[in-house]
């Protein structure tokens, strides 16, 4: 048996538990004939042929947890408190906003010694009375948010098998408007290890007005709540802190926690290592970015220009880069501290083709971060100034209602100098694009911008202005890609499979142990789980003040790709190299079995981060 | 250790050979240190980070052969003839053109009865001298094109050690300009089980001329090659047969054989189960669409239309849609058999768009084929007449040098009455695409026309009409998506890697038996491997003629969406229901290790035909 347990411990053992270990064949090789295992015959929401081989093999996933939390440590843990916090900038101001929750200290649980176990006899932070507890996954979708629901319940009822958790449903409206579900077994044990926001929907509603708080605290009261989970990004979690002090201020006893949600990867600090969703969507999107610079290889014949997600941050499509090495990397980051003009960008990726033409590479790929374009100071100034004339009522009624051509002739007899040479050096699809799809606010739509196209065929028309002076002999043709929906709800990795879910106990310990204001952590990520930490960190020490529509807001201060991060020094060590040779890495897609080092390793920034 | 092959055969058996069960935590975990291991040592071409983790575990993988190839069985087999054979049609006309190789018998491979082989003592088709070999990838990439390269290399290497392999560089042009490789075990060592073509590249010039044939076999004397294996699609295959009777009719004995090869899956018959990489495309494509789905559903903001590969056959589309039960499924052959026009498919998709918004989903997720532009009978004859008018002497100026606006105006005033109807139901941006871009021989490029984004413009015009009609209030806002670059060079999934192991063994038997002008056939790819048959089949047996730019051919017979076909029927059947209800099938990435149901089964549409 022994030899079983090592053999498969290399095909990662967290699908052997010992009662699988004597079914293996039938658990594994037959999940549809596994109806007698108590989750599998549950998980199949009725229909088998509903749910694919791979959910249904994945249902028998246990995500790995830090150590303080294995066996029954959601019972057993010490609270062990650091010293009183500050906020990142702006402590004055923000301490003013938050006279209840600033400064708590970070918490680190910890096991709880043999010596107090013996004292105390159980988690001196529980009389294990059940927990009413509600969760919210708010903004945009990533992989693992089902799980940060499972670990979350799993621990409310091993804390105490009467613990309730209510899903609110669409994000927090569900939570202002009472639509909720309450989770069951069942429920549970059909979304295990599973992609997608699906199960109770995701909003952006945003908490911050007094009418909303009051409908919550109705809602709670109503139930008996007594603590929230916020699953979200920087901003939802800056709401999470708001309601959290507005609760506590009223004297209210609901706790709020929050957990670090973003595939952009762009929450991140010294408390929390990495966003969860990052290390699926990238590893998705590689697969891709890979399988595509395999094909330009082969055929020898396009240029790829892949534009990835990443409006404000370009974290995605550097970690991408580090793990697929394509010949050109842009970065929204770098363009904006190097203040490079789009010219700038389109003579290197320019210069980078004709140096492979001239060792007879018609070919090569380009990833690109989706937001690039606000980044150009050239074009920031002329976006600007087009949201403007948007607003300019005497304009209106042809850049509302006008033809493309009529728009495009108005806006460039009201533009100045300096941006109407800017706008005319854009083709011409992409000068239609700026004046369409405006979003509510009026401003351009960014998102909708082909920005790869438009890198394209400002390449291509530099490349031939360089043909023409006898610099370029090459032959370019591309083919342009957008990834981004298919890497937010992919079944999460094994990392975020077992990130999440040690989020959602992370989050229970923290309200079993009477805390507000916090954000879940869990650390050392880039070791195996056995040796990461879990804890809390105050979610007012990540804030700074910011401008936000006009007026300075409190908010978690966004992690962008800084010019001294490990992530990027990396990749400029190897840009010149990537470049011109062909040092393609082919990831090829997530493997969720299989050797530890294929399917168990985060990503090259957070491996990078910790070296 | 019986058990511990048990055990370990659900997670797919291929990677334990006696001697890694020994050692697997050391190879499977960590195959960076897995050096010692004969392969291993050899597989990272030098650099250790310019070899992903999956690679380097893929290496290890052993492709599953028929029974009658495993062991030594290359050397043991006997060959059953079958009855002389018929080509599908036209059969007077192909004989004319195949006096040699007409008629020739399907061949099957079985291993030697124990009697025999006490007689014989050996393969009584060989006597084991070395041979020498040379393979060609020909035409657009597929997975597993280089497992039939390391099939091909192992079997001649088992028949005698002696024996080399040629790998002609960039398609057929490497083999008459004498233009290659010689393999040997580090070189396949280190492609093994990978995707690409990049080995030795591909290449579509085509093999017709006297000339051509002159060189090649020049270049095949000169080397003493003996036999030349041919990896492609119906075009490839059908120079295959071309070239194998004009050496047969030369008297030299120079033979030829093919391997079926194209993603599209269009190339299959009663002899033909299915062509490689077709499995490995649709898995991945089924990735993505699965992930959007689930992303849909979560979202609950957009339809997402996803425009898959498949210019003539829509296989690759109908598979997809039964891997993953879009909302909508939008069938090439369904179009033209039924003559549905470009209004019926977006009355229908609107229709479901409609359906859905009634009850409160205004997301779905529609798959459409790359080449479905081109069925539409009315869109067939306007782009037949735009092509006419690209010709036209007189408008050759504005044509080639005219603004989009110019040409656009000019095509008007020559265009008949319908066509101008239909031409004008397009919106501006396709009218452009249909005049710009021509091909070489001065064709619309159709592969260059937005269908997804088409389809999307015109649904959102019907809607709009819908909604003044009180007949739709939902909201429609679209994302549109191209797979198809991200699916050819995957890593074989392991049925391909497999199936073209096996092909290339079965081309190396059928090398040694002294056949010409047969396919390699391997059969009941729906069963397990080791109850696959292998065989040939005489190319000339899949032909029919048909006029290609102008001129009557003898060509292998394409094989199109029936609709009277399993795969199809079953698609009917759910259309329906998955059209309204959210029947979302999330299949995930594509899994090499893992439970056998999860990696080893192969497309629904084969399961399907073999039911």
């Amino acid at each position: 048996m022994n030899i079983v347990m090592n053999t498969l411990k290399s095909f990662n053992s967290n699908y052997v538990t010992a009662k699988r270990v004597n079914n293996t064949n039938l658990i594994m090789s037959n999940p549809i004939q596994a109806d007698t295992f108590e989750r599998t015959n549950v998980s199949f929401s009725g229909k088998h042929d509903n749910v694919s081989e791979l959910q249904q093999a994945r249902v028998h996933y246990e995500p790995k947890l830090p150590k303080v939390f294995r066996g029954d440590g959601i019972n057993n843990f010490e609270v062990k408190q650091g010293k009183k916090t500050e906020s990142v900038s702006d402590q004055k101001e923000i301490q003013r906003l938050f006279p209840e929750t600033y400064g708590q200290p970070i918490i680190e649980f910890e096991e709880m010694s043999s010596k107090k176990a013996a004292k105390v006899g159980k988690n001196e932070h529980s009389d294990n009375k059940p927990l009413k507890v509600g969760i919210i996954l708010s903004g945009g979708q990533a992989p693992g948010g089902h799980n940060v629901i499972t670990g979350l319940y799993d621990s409310l009822k091993k804390i105490n098998p009467k613990s309730e958790l209510y899903g609110f449903l669409g994000g927090p409206s569900g939570l202002v408007d009472d639509k909720y579900i309450k989770f069951d077994d069942k429920k549970i044990d059909s979304i295990r290890n599973t992609g997608g926001f699906d199960v109770i929907g995701s909003g952006r509603t945003k908490l911050e007005t007094e009418e909303q708080f009051e409908k919550v605290l109705d809602n709670c009261k109503k139930h008996g709540i007594e603590a929230i989970t916020i699953v979200g990004g920087d901003d939802s979690n800056t709401n999470a802190a708001v309601l959290a002090e507005w609760l506590k201020a009223k004297g209210e006893n609901i706790n709020v926690v929050g957990c670090p949600k973003t595939i952009d990867g762009d929450l991140k600090n010294e408390q929390i290592e990495t966003s969860f969703g990052f290390d699926t969507a990238t590893k998705t999107y590689s697969e891709i970015v890979g399988n595509i610079e395999k094909d330009a290889a082969s055929a020898k014949k396009y240029w790829h220009f892949v534009k990835v997600m990443g409006r404000s941050a370009s974290h995605v499509a550097l970690e991408v880069a580090l793990q697929t090495h394509p010949n050109v990397t842009l970065l929204s980051e770098e363009v904006e501290q190097k203040k490079l003009s789009l010219n700038d960008v389109v003579d290197y990726t320019a210069g980078v083709v004709a140096k492979r033409a001239e060792e007879g590479k018609n070919y090569g790929v380009a990833v690109i971060p989706e937001g690039l374009i606000e980044f150009f100071p050239e074009m920031k100034t002329l976006i600007g100034n087009l949201n403007d004339l948007a607003a300019d009522e005497n304009l209106q009624d042809v850049m509302q209602n006008g033809s493309a051509k009529d728009k495009i002739s108005v806006t460039r007899q009201n533009l100045g100098e300096d941006d109407l040479k800017v706008f005319d050096s854009l083709p011409e699809a992409i000068q239609g694009q700026l004046l369409m799809d405006r979003d509510s606010h009026g401003n351009v739509q960014v998102s909708k911008i082909d920005t790869e196209k438009l890198i394209i065929q400002m390449v291509d028309k530099k490349l031939k202005d360089m043909k023409a002076e006898g610099k370029y002999n090459g032959k370019f043709s591309s083919q342009a890609h957008f990834v981004g929906y298919e890497g937010r709800c992919a079944f999460p990795s094994n990392f975020d499979a077992d990130y999440c879910y040690s989020l959602g106990t992370t989050a229970a310990a923290l309200i079993n142990s009477g805390k507000t204001g916090y954000l879940a952590s869990v650390k050392n990520l880039d070791k195996k789980a056995d040796k990461w930490t879990a804890g809390g960190t105050p979610i007012t020490m990540l804030f700074n003040m910011e401008k936000r529509s006009g007026k300075n807001k409190p908010v978690i201060k966004k992690a962008l790709v800084e010019m001294d991060s490990p992530a990027f020094k990396e990749l400029q060590k190897n840009r010149k190299d990537w470049a011109v040779n062909d040092e393609y890495l082919i990831p090829g897609a997530i493997q969720y079995f299989g050797p530890s080092d294929v399917c168990d390793k985060t990503t090259k920034t957070l491996q990078l981060e910790h070296k």
